[in-house]
């Protein structure tokens, strides 16, 4: 019960993913008139797969770029941009949608989402997260942010789920 | 005859290649109107000597972009999109081209493709196909999906093709 | 006073960043009416750090580039293009401000730069800049160039000035 | 005179590059109405360097883009696109303008390089030119391809036409 699975007893019904750097590279094209970035086709796909099986899906980002909305959409996810109190943010969403931290996994890569980490039920961070302990989070992906990773921790997450129901079933 | 080239002795006369990941580094651009991806020039010209020899080549993807269209186009290839069940509509397209397993190189990068791969006569893999083990494909390539990957193993059909035009003339 | 941190005693006032290379990763875009090239997030939240706690900045490059101005507007820092003599132009621009060399911190990552990182009182490159060797500079980044390594470095900055109000505090 | 800088005692008038993995990374960005790739400002430098130093630099591509064009225009540089048989087409170039192989450097990455790679004074490859052996070059760069790595070989060739030049005062 306390292997690798961690000792998560309840099963994920939220991922927050960090879009700077897990979802995204973190990379942005500059244009005369817009800015632009890329998503990796995999990373649709695990986003795709976890809320077809009933795990919802929140993007934040601490910045407030116009693209962000376009990925959002492409995703079919809700966003919260501009977080600049990741922490205060989540508690105040986990409250209104009455949800406890055990019951969220979490996804990012900067200094300020170590907090979030330590508090979620599941965590993960791309391997390119120069800036975490790989002591703060359960799962760190093979691919880099923005790549991959971010699929990766959507199977992830799916098999603890399953893992969890069959214990339950015990 | 099970050495290096595997237990092949039918001449390869179709390639299916996956875009995302194999084709392309699997990256979309998000823009305001459109999307956008890259591919590499040495997989343009490995796919063109693969036609040039007779080889067929069959592009297929999971999702429903618009600029893989453009890609297939570029490399005056047939395509075919948001392909689900990819065993499934292999082997129908194998029964109306009449042609075997034993003839089909597959060259993939995702856990989905794992069945095609294990069917057809040649498989390959780029490097970076993190969730493949090597154990399920012939071939890998040096080069990164969407790098180069696609023109090696063009490179590797052809070689085996020879091998077995040789074969059969003893 | 001699450690890790350096000799530095004179608190940082002033980073001067070279575009190419350092702020981006040096790749530009070549398109039919404009040019493009992307940044970080990460290394926008650093030089964002940077100006909250009192050190301004200043962006150079040899190059003419319209997109630079587009960055430095993003950024809200000040440019000068077209540098081709750093040292002099460094120099010239410090007498202005009435700053000392030991109070610029100089990011920097070809040849060219190794005057100003020699005078300047921190000095750093991102990890793939080839051409300098280790001596030169009292800190290397993690991150490649255009990839956080400028983030990097604004924190260690933060981190050098906090030691010294500290040490000037006893 | 056999030592690190080759047995090679004319000085160098020529660079001829391939610009598919040489000057740029092969990556070719496909959208709606036009193609797009990338340059490194480094690389740019490098070019410039050779031609304030004498050296002029013929870029040749077995492709026929539209942007190889632009980026020709960009470096100030003549272009040759579509070559396919490269030997051929660089006799015939020497011939025209009475120069010998042994005047050429030559910057390639592909399998259809390596006779012009044989024959040239001086010889060179990005360190990611898989498909080359390095028993080929003479020069192997420490940066991929379109990331510098023409930069790097252009400074080699700017070494050894000062060695050669001070070698024939003695």
């Amino acid at each position: 019960r306390y292997g690798y699975f961690g000792s998560n007893s309840e099963k994920v019904k939220l991922l927050i993913c960090n879009i700077d750097g897990c979802l995204t590279n973190g990379q942005v094209f500059l244009q005369e008139k817009n800015e632009s970035h890329s998503f990796n086709a995999r990373d649709m796909i695990g986003l795709a797969n976890l809320k077809k099986n009933g795990v919802e899906v929140l993007l934040i980002s601490a910045l407030d770029l116009h693209n962000n909305q376009l990925l959002a959409n492409k995703a079919v996810c809700e966003l919260k941009q501009n977080v600049s109190n990741k922490l205060d943010f989540v508690e105040t969403w986990l409250k209104e949608k009455q949800l406890s931290w055990q019951e969220v996994a979490y996804f990012g890569c900067y200094e300020y989402d170590i907090q979030c980490l330590r508090n979620a039920g599941l965590s993960g961070a791309p391997k390119d997260a120069a800036a975490l302990s790989c002591e703060t989070v359960t799962f760190t992906s093979k691919s880099p942010g923005g790549c991959g990773a971010l699929q990766e921790f959507a199977d992830y997450i799916l098999l603890v789920n399953e893992k969890c129901a069959s214990s339950h079933d015990k």
